[in-house]
């Protein structure tokens, strides 16, 4: 269906970044996989080109076009050529919003210049082992100690924490026994700092691109300096950008659907099973109907919510019914295009194998499916 | 989701057809339902207040609003208070639109005020016994003899038949055997027309206020006057009409399921089991929030289709994916909504027994989810 | 796939039971439907041939066969002609096992012969408005008063209740804060005690052969020569029979299941649409083939539970299996067989219609399917 | 539910490879993952223990016990402990038959007893580049030229093709343009012969253990000598065997489920969530307790069915039944099981990444679901 979200300038935008994921993204993605983490040198270039600084403000060497529409293009193009851009999406989508709503003038001078420029990568560290989805529950103190915080805990999944040059950490600095929401402070960790070690990477089924490690934290003193936003504020903050967050998923959803199903329509074309072509089935064209309808409705579901975001008006509960609703449908999306790859679907060396692999973690990631329906049930009043 | 599809006066026209639901239909609609018809009574009371002639030219007793919203209003309101319009719908959203758009300037003043008075009921004729949703095999035939067409032919599933005064026939009037949809025309037979026999009501699960009859025609002499349109044009016409047709259905599957979902909203929080309200058990808010969310996006593409609709651009593809979507979200709606009643939900006098058994047809009517998915994988190239 | 389950004398019965139904029910059907219950006449029809007492041993007039295998053949063989006994079904799988377990010798010498013979009509009353499912929480009383008790309460859904002659009612006769489940007790109420009234007949979806009513009891004094087993020990005796309850319904489902593939299979063969059999696509196929698939795995996991109980080993957890499954496949099966009829199967005339509709309680009632969850997970350690 | 399967001498086997597994298998099971292939050295322990002869008859070293229980038994065992014996399954459950059931004197001395000692191994090569499950479109030919077959073409897919000793390769030995299905015949291939040469390794989504390569043939002389069975008798060969080629594909999904279920079990009783075990939120218990059912209805359905093969009474369609419904109930259970693990559920150190990774071919090799399909529609007459 039509599309009304972008503007002659997104489209222009959609132009460079796919011919720049052509070039630069595609001929090494799979070098990147085997890796498993983004060369710090795809941000340097990134940054170059201006892809990072999109929405920073000109005077730290950004473009000042703060308009999430320019990031839904980015991983539409990446989405497109059966890649993803891993940390360089959760640096712009998840991370920055952090920085440039909450960062004061110091932090700005200090950090924004690099933000751009792909000379500091960046990670959010709020997942404990054994807490999931639980924001409030989160463990990990820091103790305030004259101009320091002195930092103490351990994080897991934590994407992108293999190279980060600073680590947003939710900490909490104040226990109130009745209110565990209350006393969560973000902290900003740099690299280097004693008593900040990286743990293992773990292993993925999938989005091998972007490296997910376990990060421990044991008397680390992170200066006052370092404090990124209120004291006690964290909860609040972190409430106001998942959204965003979520939309993030969304959006990464449904155009990996749409590669998928792009995909799949090309290869039931050109490939014939028991004399005829695969597409030429019917079984084959009322699964792609309807795995086309389902997308259709996903991406409009989705455009309106962009909208609504860009208009500063999506809620949480809108946000969460966006994010479940096109994750389920890029589960069933992926599983009914690969099955009719047959043995090849398997095969990782077909795209359909890795965009099947990447897709499962979308339900998980950024709050479960079970956590966002727990949104949407107190939206409704239940 | 915020929705985006109506102004003040839309908003006006809500209120009014609010108040005359609650007032008008609700409280003789079990008995409407006894009847297996909406009594003409019905109609020439909305006629006389101008819900019929919304559409119609202001010289011929309309209002000359020719803006399909309202029509979304009207079924909107009426599924909010789990009634339906039946008849009133069809001959609204359907039959209407083939009027004003090929009525030439005698068949205006002939009947364009008693459309919108109510003075005139209609039905349109085009499935026969054995043909279901395949137009090119229509086998009713109109020869021209002199300034009449002698029509002969049996039609059969036809909506509001039982009292129509005027019916729009589809019929053959020339035979190319080497293309099966050309030479069909419309003819409008008036009721009490030699020859014209109204057949059997057919008794039906639900939609019980809507009649559905068969029709038969032997020698039935209609004047070339009565022809709607050019002669072999009627598959043309019915391919322009259709997209409304379907998006009509998608309408009221949307208003229906959101219908399912507040009533059993309403009902899990007064209602108990094992000690405690039925919405405190995580099954319930989980299956409602899993409801809520399909529903809301089958809203979002729905209300982007007729935006679309309005604006002339919809497309006959996105018609049927919209139709495909919004239809299979009902039926989950409704199957999930009416076990939380547990054993009321099967007793006819809960209103969502009613919205179950409505609900069944709309995957049928106005073209099978496989004919839609015929026409969606037409449009992948497959 | 080949079954196991019957020996020679089963087959006997089967075919002798599909005569009878052929023959006695059939024709009449529509009727029953119209009236909603099953006339008395068909119980001393089938008693005089000997089909009530089966169960019942010989000394009462019965045939001392005490195999729920016939009861299986039963449903079976009324399903294949697409009808339900109804209140029969009820009487001799749910409601006869607790007189055959608990009444005493005069009990059985009073009533058994009744039962066998069709003179004894019989309903169980364990629901109450507002409790579903929840056994535990019975509110009707019944207090000791010299030889009799004092019964006070309102059931509601009672299978049979219009007609019945014996109504088995679960009263509270003690009351202890700290288990809900003791206290209970059966007593027999006969038609004609005062205080014992009839409300309404419920009006349902489906299975409209068999009447649902509302029951009350005003300070009906039955004898504690009426009552049924031990005193506080019905609990006990309700979980004792759920299983067979819960396999009966299971039956049902998946021999309806059957017969609705049966004739979906017999319409897609002579139906033709586009100008072909619809049983020539491949969306027929494969529908089909899914259908069936589900319905023969349904089938082979009940046979292996009824031998399990046949053989007095079917647990309460595997019974909530069979039938959580069962049900679910059946409305798997009876939503996509109605599909490929198009717009008959929503014709009432058409027996997929009425196997719709009947279809939709069997995953509420005998315990709904969140019930049946609750039962499986603790037995799962959950 | 009860299990009738086994006999006490099945259950012996099952306690000897528990312990085999736990002790010759577990340990080293990572590092053959990674190596992408299971060592030769496993077949040689396997053969000096037993494990590879069992059905091998005993003049040639074997055990003598050809009953695919045991076969059974051994899939059972490995995916209790969430591994899969890969190629060993294959050899025993799908290659062997066929030396079983054609092999010549001649041949049964030339290579039993290394089929029992696991100096042989072995694969069977049907599937080819552009034919999928499409066996009559096979295009490998064998021109006769004296004592041997000069054979040509190419194979993919092949399960265990890397070491495979002897390799059964499925070639067309004459053309009759009018029956696709006749002329291929079966040729033993062994390592070494000049023009035999493995192609690549497929790099797979899962079951990393077993090897998938491909094999090319370019003027292989294969002597007559190694002819399995009579020329041209091919088709009717793999007939026979695809019932238990599928069966055994089905007995790991259903062993392969039932371990994500206990893996899942244990996991949610000592993880906590939100302050509380995840196996106490409702959603848990009830997405449990249907994975289970359905796990359970597959378990019931598929012992049928092995049943039936033993005693030699199991058709294609009831095979092609039990596959597709038994892979189709392991895809739902492993991705509900996975999701309760939240994001641990990705990390591949966690058997449950492993056995949703595994599940995915299931439903495509040895016969796509598409292809049970007309299976099973043919039988149904369609």
């Amino acid at each position: 269906m039509r599309r009304d979200v972008f503007t002659a300038d997104h489209e222009s935008f959609r132009e460079f970044v796919r011919d720049l994921v052509a070039k630069e993204v595609v001929p090494h993605y799979a070098d990147w996989e085997d890796a498993g983490v983004l060369p710090r040198d795809l941000f340097t270039r990134l940054g170059s080109l201006g892809v990072l600084g999109m929405a920073i403000p000109e005077e730290y060497g950004g473009a000042g076009l703060c308009d999430y529409r320019y990031n839904v293009v980015l991983q539409e193009e990446a989405a497109r050529a059966c890649v993803t851009l891993g940390t360089v999406r959760t640096q712009l989508d998840v991370i920055l919003p952090y920085f440039l709503a909450y960062a004061d003038e110091a932090q700005r001078e200090r950090w924004f210049p690099g933000l751009a420029n792909g000379g500091l990568l960046t990670a959010i560290a709020m997942t404990e082992p054994g807490t999931g989805s639980d924001l409030a529950g989160i463990r990990t103190t820091a103790v305030r100690d004259g101009d320091d915080y002195v930092l103490n805990g351990a994080k897991t999944f934590i994407t992108g924490g293999l190279l980060a040059d600073l680590v947003v950490v939710v900490a909490r600095t104040s226990t109130d026994p009745g209110d565990r929401r209350a006393g969560l402070t973000l902290l900003v960790v740099e690299d280097g700092m004693p008593g900040f070690t990286r743990g293992r990477v773990l292993p993925k089924m999938g989005i091998k691109v972007q490296d997910t490690v376990e990060l421990s934290f044991a008397d680390v003193r992170v200066p006052v300096a370092n404090r990124l936003g209120e004291e006690g504020a964290a909860f609040g903050y972190l409430g106001h950008n998942l959204p965003q967050e979520r939309l993030t998923v969304a959006v990464g959803s449904v155009a990996q659907a749409r590669a998928a199903l792009a995909a799949t329509i090309a290869y039931v074309r050109e490939r014939t099973a028991f004399g005829t072509p695969v597409a030429s089935f019917q079984n084959t064209k009322f699964e792609l109907a309807s795995v086309d309808t389902e997308v259709e409705a996903a991406q409009v579901m989705l455009d309106h919510a962009v909208l609504e975001l860009v208009a500063g008006r999506l809620s949480a509960a809108d946000a969460a019914r966006v994010k479940l609703f096109c994750t389920e449908v890029q589960a069933r999306a992926v599983d009914r295009c690969l099955q009719l790859f047959g043995g090849y679907g398997y095969i990782t060396e077909y795209p359909i194998a890795r965009l099947y692999a990447d897709a499962r973690i979308t339900r998980i990631y950024a709050g479960t499916s079970e956590v966002m329906k727990v949104i949407i049930a107190k939206s409704l009043g239940l």
